[in-house]
């Protein structure tokens, strides 16, 4: 915690510790990564959970396509590679949100199991939480909110997750959430809840 | 700020917006941009700020070479175009961490014009806050903390900005930091003054 008080002597920079960030935030700086097929309700119950944790004065933030896919990540196509790159940034991007004291929550389809798992190792053990958000392609393909399976199965979509690209599930999920047959904010409550069980909502 | 309560109607995400994050951060959100030649002080100065920022129970984070250069941009090499991807995702990265009603301290050198203004662009106006961190070159090979200048000057190390490859000061900087005569603790205080004279340090 010693200020550098001279120019010219070292140059060393002082860092603000992640324990320090997190006591201020009143909670655990970590990653919450959702993983499922498109429609499987990610990206909605990641930012339901955002409001719940907001609400109650937490620190968290959500990563997903509407700001991972316009910027950071506008360059990279939706082949194996590059969608092994995209999870990559992503991951370290979470990683820095997690430095920052905050709740990282991303919520993208990240099919691969070996990119996924890369995500994991560069974070601490227990600051990892893998949330796999189970609808069967058949729910995924009713709801269809953007059209996209129709587009997939029209062709018109190539390396469509489920369709023609394949979707690895996780084996060992820290949370498994069944969106076949619940509904949002039960779906986020269970998470919130392990968040808390978890020790995650306290610094 | 209505939830989604059905699980197969609507999928739309509804946010925290960036005002209610900032609300209950107690700063704004915003990037500060400290750029200037290998070991002017940015770094340092950063930390400094950001200590300081920390005490006072604000959020900031600062991206620098620790945290970038080894895991998000461990893909992009020295060159002119590696430089341009390398500012542009910290740009990127930056902007998330505003959006989250953060203040980012990016600390690189990103010598050159054109990309530090691509990095302004994508914010919204009086959310960049651009600070050229002004040490002569004399001064900056004189301190040489890892001994960089001495390899460049000797040809061990290429493309080494102020040796090798140019530097582009910054020509209207929100703020000009007198790194050749100025202490880190009175520069960090120059810093912080102007975030709080510019109304960034209430929500």
């Amino acid at each position: 915690m010693t200020e550098q008080k001279s120019t010219n002597v070292t140059w060393h920079a002082h860092a603000v510790s992640k324990e320090e960030r997190c006591k201020l935030n009143g909670n655990k700086g970590a990653v919450l990564w959702f993983t499922g097929l498109s429609a499987c309700g990610k990206s909605t119950i990641a930012n339901a959970v955002d409001h719940r944790l907001h609400a109650r004065g937490k620190h968290s933030f959500v990563l997903d396509g509407d700001n991972i896919r316009m910027g950071l990540n506008k360059n990279v196509d939706f082949s194996p590679e590059g969608r092994a790159e995209n999870i990559r940034r992503i991951g370290e991007v979470a990683k820095l949100f997690a430095s920052a004291g905050t709740l990282a929550l991303t919520a993208f389809i990240s099919p691969y199991r070996a990119d996924r798992d890369k995500a994991r190792e560069i974070m601490p053990a227990g600051e990892f939480i893998e949330i796999y958000v189970n609808a069967s392609l058949e729910t995924c393909e009713k709801r269809d909110p953007k059209g996209l399976y129709k587009k997939a199965r029209a062709g018109e979509i190539k390396n469509f997750t489920g369709i023609s690209d394949p979707y690895e599930a996780p084996t060992t999920p820290e949370l498994t959430l069944d969106s076949n047959n619940k509904g949002i904010d039960e779906l986020a409550d269970e998470v919130v809840a392990y968040l808390e069980k978890n020790g995650l909502l306290s610094a």
